[in-house]
């Protein structure tokens, strides 16, 4: 079992963030996210997009902002479960939660700062009425290791980045690639459109454009795909994989059956406060939360993420009372043994 | 009369942040500050000193993180009043602001953001009695123009830096330096202390310590200060200025009379929607506001900066419903006709 002071769902920017601020009041934090990375959205779906509203950063790419903010953090040694969802909560005895990820995974904290942004971001699924049963069988709605595609043969349906990313990096590794798309239009990188008109034509992938995969045959694991063509009618590709990538959508998930107060696909806080929800103990950060005049801005998380802090500390430490310093007075005192301060001044005698 | 759709009180950093917001809603500003240059307390009282809380910077000098600012809003054509202090406010039938400064600068909007910091700065002055009578009759707490003192006769008092600096500057220009100081150590850079002990044994500074200035002495302008020193009791000395240097106290100054709700030295505003103050269309966001678990932190103006301006944008187009966009989706358009954006994903088709 995992045990610290904050645990924070959600390793996106104002998750990370508040490791920062937890860490100036001396507290632990450990961090849950179902992505396989810290950084949330910004590691995951734009880390190469240039950020202009973050305050003191005329222009700042996403992923740089994550890599700033874990540099920022890293003298507070923040745990990371990482790659699995938080699945279920429970109030102990003691008062304190006890956090349970999908895999199984058990995390215990007196508080607990959600911090998922928009939730976790699950694929979208095309209405193919068996989809679900060749799961791991075949489908597959995110590629994590491509080995796995070496020397098979492998159908990809979508129109945007991530379907011409794959299919031009599939090309070389699986023994045959189909690329359907409902248009003829791709949306994406101009080079990556380039590249899959290129390998078209040289027949190292199989382009099939105004077309939809409808149908999956197979038994205990796929063996071929039913495509409906515009204006050609069915068209049939024995394969080994299917890959749709349609993109991710963000689920609240799990979360929404903690007991929480939801509104508009967010969680309710004490935004005159503290960002408390409605579970005292459980507070909600960024994105994922909402009060009246919210806006959905990662300079708002920050803000939220060191009031919260502060409270979190009365809830742990109800009789000790914190009295903050400035870090450009007090420095910044890591649990590694590191510290930061400012040159101070000496006091010295002349005469 | 400078005519502007949010006045901003304050040029710090919540100030300056206040503008890019202000901006992405296409909304003008102007900034009145007592100092002479942008920046509040990070220019003028710790340029030098690095900030480790600004979310995604692990350390930025407090002089670097105005310049960023600067750069940031730049775009947004902000106008400026600075080296002139707001001092009154006037409501007018059009339901609009009028703020006339120490000076007599007129300003007008529709609504006014205080973003004052921890007030105007102002000089400490030592208990002299008839002191008041001889400003800028030879007493000088702020040294503007050293040029003034060239080949005069100047007692400066004073135990730290600025004590410290002005000394070493002014033994290479006036015709004789003092420095009177009522301990023997001094507060500062060890390379300043030692400077001031060198210039001492070179006859260059008379140094007295263990000693406090009580008196002031001449008709229209200073001609002598009368010294009380420790143990060899009075001491007189001639002089054309006297130059106290006692550091600079925030004072709220003249806002503290405007019909604000004051707590704690602090404006009181709505936390839980718009940080509004309790005279609707004027706001206060930064240090110089407070609400129930108010955090004295730049991060936190910035935050109170983005709401501020959603409301001042209701109340300046009650009609209009503004629909956020994210600055790495709609990028940011200047005023000055610039344009800063995300590379677009491109629509090509294949076949």
């Amino acid at each position: 079992m995992i045990k610290t002071d904050i645990l924070i769902i959600g390793a996106g920017p104002t998750g990370l963030f508040t490791v920062f601020e937890a860490g100036l009041l001396k507290l632990k934090t450990h961090l849950i996210d179902a992505l396989p990375q810290p950084g949330g959205q910004c590691s995951e779906i734009y880390p190469k997009k240039p950020i202009y509203d973050i305050p003191g950063f005329p222009e700042i790419l996403a992923g740089d902002l994550v890599n700033n903010l874990m540099e920022q953090i890293k003298p507070f040694e923040p745990g990371f479960t990482l790659g699995e969802r938080a699945e279920t909560i429970e109030k102990l005895e003691d008062d304190t939660f006890l956090v349970t990820t999908n895999k199984g995974t058990k995390h215990n904290a007196p508080v607990v700062a959600i911090a998922g942004g928009l939730g976790s971001f699950e694929p979208r699924k095309p209405p193919i009425p068996n989809i679900i049963d060749f799961e791991d069988k075949g489908v597959a709605y995110i590629i994590r290791d491509p080995e796995v595609y070496r020397d098979k043969r492998v159908v990809i349906a979508g129109g945007g980045d991530s379907a011409l990313d794959w299919t031009i990096f599939l090309a070389d590794v699986a023994s045959e690639v189909t690329l359907v798309h409902r248009r003829n239009e791709f949306r994406g990188a101009l080079d990556s459109v380039e590249r899959v008109a290129e390998l078209t034509k040289l027949g190292k992938v199989n382009l099939i454009t105004e077309a939809e995969v409808k149908e999956l045959k197979g038994d205990d694991h796929v063996t071929g795909v039913g495509i409906k063509h515009k204006t050609e009618g069915d068209i049939h590709v024995d394969t080994d994989y299917f890959i749709p990538l349609f993109g991710l959508s963000p689920k609240l998930g799990p979360i929404g059956n903690w007991g929480l107060e939801i509104e508009k696909n967010a969680i309710k806080v004490d935004n005159s406060y503290d960002y408390q929800t409605n579970i005292p103990g459980i507070y909600a950060i960024g994105d994922v939360n909402t009060y009246k005049g919210k806006l959905k801005l990662i300079l708002s998380g920050f803000h939220e993420a060191a009031i919260m802090c502060q409270s979190a500390y009365q809830r742990i430490f109800p009789d000790k009372k914190y009295v903050m310093k400035y870090t450009t007075v007090g420095g910044v005192e890591g649990f590694d043994g590191s510290k930061k301060e400012a040159k101070k001044e000496v006091v010295k005698a002349i005469v």
